[in-house]
């Protein structure tokens, strides 16, 4: 049985969803396991990661719209407004989705349904530079 | 150390939640592991999983009717509804709950608290066959 | 490769969140393993975990407000009113946010972002002496 750690950097550039699959499945491929468990976490709490349909791009654009409307940006309810009124519906969206993820890896393949895909949800409106540390357990 | 893969099917009709401990419990029963780490992952992006109460069947009851009143089909919001109203709320649904859990197995025993169950959260109208891919580590 | 079972005890004092994170890392020091995956799962159903902000305390304070008014004490929707109006919502809190948490532990040091910190969710008004189980496998 062995491990590995590593991570991955994504720049985003603005409040949407980041499919990170194909990045993943590369980093898997270079580590000398082949089968295991592999988790992701974001180290940021003003962005977070998501499972959700990779198909139709509209679920990206209407998963944001729904977003955007539950938590709204300046709402008077928050005090805590350091980095403008996007700052707090952020931690909020955050607390709402998932910091980290697990999933099987099977023969360097990950488990995943046909249609889901691996996604940053960047919560901020300006551009960031992401992290997603990795590990990953297995032989 | 070692590692065991799997799969459990369950068939769904209709938005609801349903109990899968008893399934995970007989798959972990089966597998040549005694202590370690079990991690759920459902395949798909209109149905989830949670960790909620498994004692008073109205829990169930409330939780639905929470998610179908902050998520409603056929918002006017929503472009992408191919598959009709109930098609997108389901997959907001699934970001707001969970796609993976992970829990210890310790002498063949999922620790759980003693009212929590796991459940498969069905956000769609109709019958579905839904997979849950099973992932077991330990020794 | 080895594993480690165990459990934090904490007293909440009403609803609102709790930083665990130092707790953590004295259990993780504690263990016979220097670094692997690390996996929290709290045992109740009206307490939930999350990782968020550790520095500005409001965001904590704007994070409870947020899912106070989200999910109102006594709504009328709600059939499950047996320990009172915030019972079913503390049910319906841990169901937008999480059970379990796994995260990479290397060197003893959890992987954690700069700003972040684990927290327990208190989600009811009163009292509770809340367990979170750990697990922890590496070498």
């Amino acid at each position: 049985m062995k491990q590995a750690f590593g991570e991955i950097l994504k720049n985003t550039e603005g409040r949407k969803l980041y499919d990170i699959t194909t990045m993943i499945i590369h980093w898997v491929e270079q580590q000398n396991i082949t089968s295991g468990l592999l988790t992701l976490n974001i180290l940021h709490t003003s962005a977070s990661l998501l499972v959700n349909e990779n198909y139709d791009s509209n679920v990206l654009v209407d998963l944001e719209s729904f977003f955007c409307d539950l938590v709204k940006d300046g709402n008077e309810l928050f005090i805590h407004t350091t980095e403008g009124p996007d700052d707090m519906p952020a931690h909020v969206r955050t607390a709402l989705t998932q910091t980290n993820l697990s999933f099987p890896i099977k023969d360097k393949k990950i488990m995943l349904g046909e249609w889901q895909g691996i996604f940053i949800f960047e919560h901020r409106l300006h551009s960031f530079n992401r992290r997603v540390a990795l590990h990953f357990i297995g032989e």
